[in-house]
């Protein structure tokens, strides 16, 4: 497997025309706050001064995990097919979202344990029927985590459009991606467990016991790869591809909640300049995001107490991505209006 | 003049069963959050259980303020009616986004210090040409706030939808907001004032000490309308009636930032209903807002450091008041998706 080579979006020349340009329009100087910030990175992304959201694209990669073995989740695992199921015929939430801010959609099934045969709208890219319960063994063999990695990054690299926001549907999954959180950063395994689909405290203590005890037993696996192989989950891995092929593309990745910034932990470990290229777009009020996003310096656009996954907040997101390259490139300058400008 | 009569927007079944639709949707309980409470809101508004965003409109409305006198803004007077030039001419943030997410946008000359001559484009409601200075006087007489607020009545009274986002323009206009805030809110005049279009400390503390000491002069002005003439502005005013037509007429408010927030003080000191009908788009950077946002027990939708007026705030959150009301009306039920619930 060939890791993508991801290039920083250094740019001095390029930054300062985004700064001349962003602060020349007729508006108090940083006064679109945060929409100013982004309409320059997307600019230093696509290495233009009137950057542009394109052919918008939501990919959720559904998968399963044999944790759910030791009572991890609120919901049964037949709920990730199920769901599944939903997405195909239109009526989940990022069915909602997608569709309302011109998101192309694409469902793919990572390794979900569930026979759906030939189906139109699913991207079949099943590496096994589910991880193994990482309680008792490794997640996934290594072959398996690379193959799943590799799928991402051939998904990607047909993508018509300039940005990919990235979901996930898979019960058992905040608990993955809590492990690796804590692998990855540090950080006490207590502020990495949440309640994820709605379990009760009782019920966040007894995972959370779960990952401290899994640590041991997965006691050498400390690299980005080596820790997801460990802990899961497929559609963890195959966002893992996504996200740094993406990256080499320069699209923007439109980084959702728990498990999709938990890919990215795995991603930035893997080639740091992956983070040159998010946009967070909206902080979980799954326990432990923040944290995260904390780790990687990531400003989310939106606080709206989401923790539904799918790249629903992904999607919520893309008007802000719209707001910020029309304002640059649509907006009058002091001098183009004949604006006085601020008195000194 | 009449004051509208608003109604509560009490009704214990309809808001049982709008908890009940929003319960069932295939997602964990209150995973979509704050688009759970919007959802739920615009349904009460609207008396039903399948609310829609309609037409949704932003009314700017522009006018000078006769403190400007005072040295209390970093930009001149004058910029009041090239920023009206800017708007009739689509290239202000307020086109850009109003335009980005569907809002039909009218200007309205609320009290410009500047002859426009007849324009297409321009609602002409100019009360006077701007405010008198309420350093020395009151902003306004009795019988133009009158005048001012009955035109604003008057606007919404045609208006074809049923969101209504305020937007304003008015070089001063901060110094207008803050005297009123602490006015209606008794909070320290230190903590309402802020840097506006962008003073600097200094600046901020001059603009302090004009408002400390006008209260005085003004000092029997105590009740909403009062106040409102005695501080201005005429496009406070205005926004004032606009707001208690538009929650009479059962739409939804679209609250902006500090200017908008501190006329619906005023409309909630005179109907305290109207902030049933409100939905707070953003807090914005301005110093003191969130304070007032906090009085008002309002929970805005974003934080993006916004502090531009116009409306801007409202505009953006646009897409996310069709979010709820698209998750609502589109999404599956457990049941009718075949999805497993909860284990309990």
């Amino acid at each position: 497997m060939t890791i993508p080579h991801i290039s920083p979006v250094k740019d001095e020349s390029l930054a300062a025309q985004l700064d001349r340009a962003i602060n020349n329009k007729t508006k108090p100087l940083g006064s679109l706050g945060a929409l100013e910030a982004l309409a320059h990175k997307i600019g230093m992304i696509q290495k233009t001064a009137r950057p542009e959201v394109r052919e918008p694209a939501v990919l959720v990669f559904a998968a399963d995990h044999g944790v759910v073995a030791e009572g991890i989740s609120a919901f049964p695992q037949d709920v990730t097919w199920q769901m599944v199921e939903n997405f195909l015929a239109g009526g989940a939430a990022i069915n909602v979202f997608a569709r309302q801010n011109g998101c192309s959609l694409q469902v793919v099934d990572a390794g979900v344990k569930h026979d759906f045969g030939q189906r139109e709208g699913l991207v079949n890219r099943k590496i096994a029927p589910g991880t193994a319960n990482f309680a008792q063994q490794p997640a996934m063999s290594v072959p398996q985590c690379m193959e799943a990695i590799e799928c991402g990054m051939d998904l990607v690299a047909e993508l018509p459009g300039n940005v990919l926001g990235f979901g996930e549907m898979g019960i058992g999954n905040t608990t993955a991606a809590a492990a690796l959180m804590h692998r990855l950063t540090g950080i006490a395994v207590a502020d990495c467990v949440g309640a994820g689909t709605g379990l009760t405290p009782e019920g966040v203590l007894h995972k959370q016991r779960v990952i401290e005890a899994a640590m041991a037993l997965h006691a050498d696996a400390q690299g980005g790869l080596q820790a997801l192989a460990a802990f899961g989950g497929l559609e963890i891995a195959m966002m893992v591809g996504a996200m740094l092929k993406a990256a080499e593309r320069r699209m923007v990745l439109l980084i959702d909640g728990f498990i999709v910034t938990s890919a990215l932990l795995v991603a930035a470990r893997v080639q740091p300049a992956v983070l040159e290229y998010c946009v967070y777009a909206h902080c979980s009020d799954e326990n432990g995001h923040k944290r995260m996003l904390d780790f990687l310096g990531g400003r989310p656009l939106l606080n709206l107490g989401l923790r539904l996954g799918e790249g629903t907040g992904a999607a919520l997101a893309v008007p802000l991505l719209r707001a910020a390259v029309n304002f640059l490139n649509q907006m009058a300058t002091f001098e183009s209006a004949q604006v006085s400008e601020k008195s000194e």
